[in-house]
């Protein structure tokens, strides 16, 4: 079957099959959903409004065996930067689109009012049918029901309660291994989008046929084997290594040490009780629970930095505990209670809400008085207020900016209206030229200088220097390619200090492209996807003074080490020069 | 006493009285205070942080004798479109504070948390006093209390409960000559930039000697008398004529008959009911209560547009409806009875809520399924849901489009986030061009279209014609001159007809300032004015981009005239070339 773009047209409930045109046969990934968001949606769109689209698109190599390739970006114009939005996730419904032979999905248009639909793909395109029974349900159950109704191997993506309500802050969440809602295309409000369309769930049953055309498989399978190799060999990725052994909360201790991990709405840097919390911590636990350790999000996956974590009594598994959720719904509320933490994660994952928006709204909210820092018990009450669609419940789901500005709140730590995640960026600089300059908002995935300035990969760098615009930028563009390439961004570990492993994407790449491209080709071709992004954005309304942090992170110095955010605005300006 | 600057250091409770800058000299209200936010506050603060400030400044000739010269302007950062503001009030207030030889009060820092004053002026500049005893106090009962305990005699500035909650649509309210608090600088949120820096009310007894300098009394008596002489003689302004007679709701069958009179959140532009609710209806009814008609707002006042409604039984007075009160409460939240808008009005008035921005607000609830179009009982049940501070009121003291985003709804009629004014740009074109290219938002008295577009006043315009960027920009650069004279906007309709009454601005004017000004002198100062404000709002982030109307009003056919909005981009980029 040739590969084909699926139009879904929700105000006549069609779904059309397309030629993929040239200009897109190339593309994957964020590159392709960036492009036909580009192409398509006016950029003063409103982002619920009947012009606005949804597009979901699998990566270049994602559905072929190559290792980590499970990844799927979603894109749009975001109810919560107001700017272009790509947000990747790595599932097996990623797998289930690729190996389907879709290349994108676009979902356009708007059903009537009140009226939701299931996207039911088969081989002969999709239909539309009544999801309506599913609405106010939490998504684990409607998961677990859609799964019960339609059979075990179905893989979903779908919209929560907070995107029926229009929140800006509603991801869009996908199955994991055991077809639980714990895998996200979470940042940005994209959940709102798709559920404004009248989209409420995406199902796709893996076809017995790979679909996935490999144009030069010798090529492919050299590439597959060098980028094995590469992550089986480095420190961070390999069986046994950091990420292997305790996830990515690997990180908890080691931002608090470096006085770098936000406590408290970004009131100090480090904190002991952070150890309560740490990736060890969990670690030891999932064992005493029974949960799962080193697992894999999605089917290809050699890494496993994923888990199941569990209630003490092994109950209400929740999936993947990660850094970022852990921090924000954590330290950065001044809890630091795991279980809590669990627990809040799990109605995040159920409601359909981002952990990293979440936590810094209920921490903003701390702030504001609505309740005290580290009352984790109040904090779940507050979840229920998200599910009772009351309205405190619709304040805190529209996110932090939302949230502070209805609790009369001047410390917001966010960027172009999307909270931060797990660095503080006074101490380390390159971690902030990243949040304020990417054009998808604060957003430590888009140029993840973490790497150099605090874990020595891919060279080395003072976190503290200020001159951090070349590395942000290249990190940035690395980061576009790989997003677009169906490829996890963990990659990024083995590749940037291990030659081969750079060489094994490229040509898998190459491979399925039939293409011929260098590695300064695809770092080039990263630039590309980050221009029609920043033109986007700039038809949008944004402009450079877009570009910068908050106005506390340049006055207010963060204990330990008692700096502020003191990169001077050139040097911001110095990552795009337009 | 020679004319000063106040500064009020709210961190540490200080008053000091400082001298006029040259630079300031010629300057006066809004002139005065948008060139005092651009020089004192970074465009990129937090409008609630510690470094945005309020600027209150008197008009050149306020406080003169000279007609209709009682005005005043606040300025700051605004909390709701996050660009400059200027928010001019006509109230005894300002020649209070004029007579006091006040150029300025510029408020600054901010009072330790939950901690508010009042701030008495006095001979020797003024001394902070605690006001926490008001918190929560409607500002009817408040200001009635301040009379009782400082005098009758004094003038207030003051920010009532929305404003206490840091929220977007909190505006300052003055004494009206009978002391109540029904005179506003109502848009734009300055209300919580006082209230952020702790500042509750600003209290002024007129003093005995008027401290008002008039450098060349000659020509500044001259010019008193011609425009005096103007004032009397247009239809407009003339004793008898329309607003002495129904006040400026005169305008609703008027604009209801050219089918621009929003109904329904902005979803027809007519409808029979309007007569309920209009001027003439509102004459007969305070004619039958007891109500004053033909009332000044401020003491030089010989227009006399305003008046004082009343309950049926002469109770609760709420001071003046305006029209684009009644409008906003009224037929753009489907509800067509006087009583209900006059008590929705006095609502705001007590709660220190901008009406025009308060009805749209509802308005969109109302969309989003809140409540029904037309139900006035559940619409001023909200009003409590805003002095209980619940949830529910600080989505709604926050704003249209605040609103609009906690429940989902993509029709918002806004621009810079400010709620449009009483005319539907869609059927008259040019006051959309200055809906789109003020630097303040959506705001008809930054340009007043309507005068030649559906009034023949100031040459006539079809309002249909598309080319009204040039018509915009000579507009809006008058009316800058005029928010900086101390003149009230309403004698633009006088002086753009009768060449004597534009003289006599111009000479009392310079009859004051001692100068030599032409008519062009003062436009080309009208257009500084703007090209300050313009400048910080691109530092605080803005582009041509944000001088746009929302996407609905491009794609939705507005009845009875069918038309969308249709000025291209480019003549709405016409009015700055920038």
């Amino acid at each position: 079957m040739a590969q084909r773009i699926l139009r879904v047209d929700m105000d006549d409930l069609k779904v059309k099959e397309e030629k993929v045109p040239d200009k897109y046969k190339n593309l994957g990934g964020r590159a392709l959903t960036s492009q036909i968001v580009a192409d398509e949606v006016p950029p003063r769109a409103h982002p619920l409004g009947p012009k606005n689209k949804l597009v979901f698109a699998p990566g270049i190599v994602t559905g072929t065996g190559s290792p980590n390739s499970g990844r799927l970006s979603a894109g749009g114009k975001s109810p919560l930067t107001g700017g272009i939005k790509e947000s990747n996730a790595g599932t097996p419904f990623a797998r289930g689109i690729a190996r389907k032979g879709i290349k994108a999905i676009i979902v356009e248009g708007k059903a009537e009012k009140d009226k939701y639909y299931l996207l039911k793909l088969d081989e002969s395109g999709g239909e539309l049918v009544d999801a309506r029974e599913w609405l106010g349900k939490g998504l684990y159950q409607a998961f677990q029901e859609l799964h019960e109704e339609f059979g075990e191997n179905i893989e979903i993506a779908g919209a929560g309660i907070a995107a029926e309500m229009g929140a800006s802050n509603a991801g869009i969440a996908y199955t994991d291994p055991e077809g639980m809602s714990s895998r996200y295309s979470g940042r940005g409000g994209l959940g709102a989008v798709m559920a404004s369309r009248g989209l409420k769930f995406v199902m796709a049953e893996e076809p017995e046929d790979n679909n996935v055309e490999i144009k030069d498989e010798e090529t492919f399978k050299e590439g597959k084997k060098k980028l094995a190799k590469a992550l089986a060999e480095h420190d961070v990725t390999k069986k046994d290594g950091a990420l292997y052994t305790y996830g990515t909360s690997v990180l908890v201790n080691i931002i608090n040490e470096s006085g770098g991990l936000p406590q408290r709405n970004f009131s100090t840097g480090s904190d002991d009780m952070s150890a309560e919390v740490s990736g060890e911590k969990k670690a030891e636990e999932i064992k005493k629970r029974g949960g799962v350790e080193s697992h894999k999000c999605s089917p290809s996956c050699i890494i496993k930095c994923s888990e199941i974590w569990t209630k003490e009594d092994g109950e209400d598994p929740v999936g993947v505990l990660e850094y970022e959720s852990v921090w924000a719904l954590g330290p950065n509320c001044g809890i630091y209670d795991l279980d809590t933490i669990g627990e809040l994660n799990r109605a995040c994952n159920d409601l359909g809400l981002d952990t990293i928006e979440m936590g810094n709204t209920i921490a903003v909210a701390m702030e504001g008085g609505l309740l005290d820092f580290g009352d984790g018990e109040r904090a779940l009450e507050l979840m229920d207020e998200i599910r009772d669609k009351t309205s405190l419940g619709r304040i805190l789901a529209n996110g932090t900016e939302f949230t502070g500005k209805a609790f009369g709140v001047d410390r917001i730590p966010t960027v172009k209206g999307q909270a931060m995640p797990a660095y503080d960026p006074r101490p380390i600089k390159g971690i902030g030229v990243t949040y304020a300059t990417t054009p998808m908002g604060a957003d430590h995935t888009a140029g993840y200088a973490i790497a150099p300035e605090i874990m020595g990969v891919g060279g080395k760098a003072d976190p503290f220097d200020t001159k951090k615009g070349e590395l942000s930028k290249g990190l940035q563009q690395a980061t576009a390619a790989i997003d677009s390439s169906g490829y996890c961004l963990f990659i990024a570990f083995a590749i940037m200090d291990i030659d081969e492993g750079m060489e094994g994407v490229v040509d898998t790449v190459n491979g399925v492209l039939g293409t011929d491209f260098s590695v300064e080709d695809v770092m080039q071709f990263g630039q590309q996807v980050l221009e029609t992004e920043r033109e986007f954005n700039k038809k949008a309304g944004f402009s450079k003074e877009d570009d910068r942090l908050p106005e506390f992170m340049k006055e207010e110095k963060l204990p330990p080490h008692d700096v502020v955010f003191d990169v001077p605005d050139e040097e911001l300006d110095s990552v795009w020069e337009d």
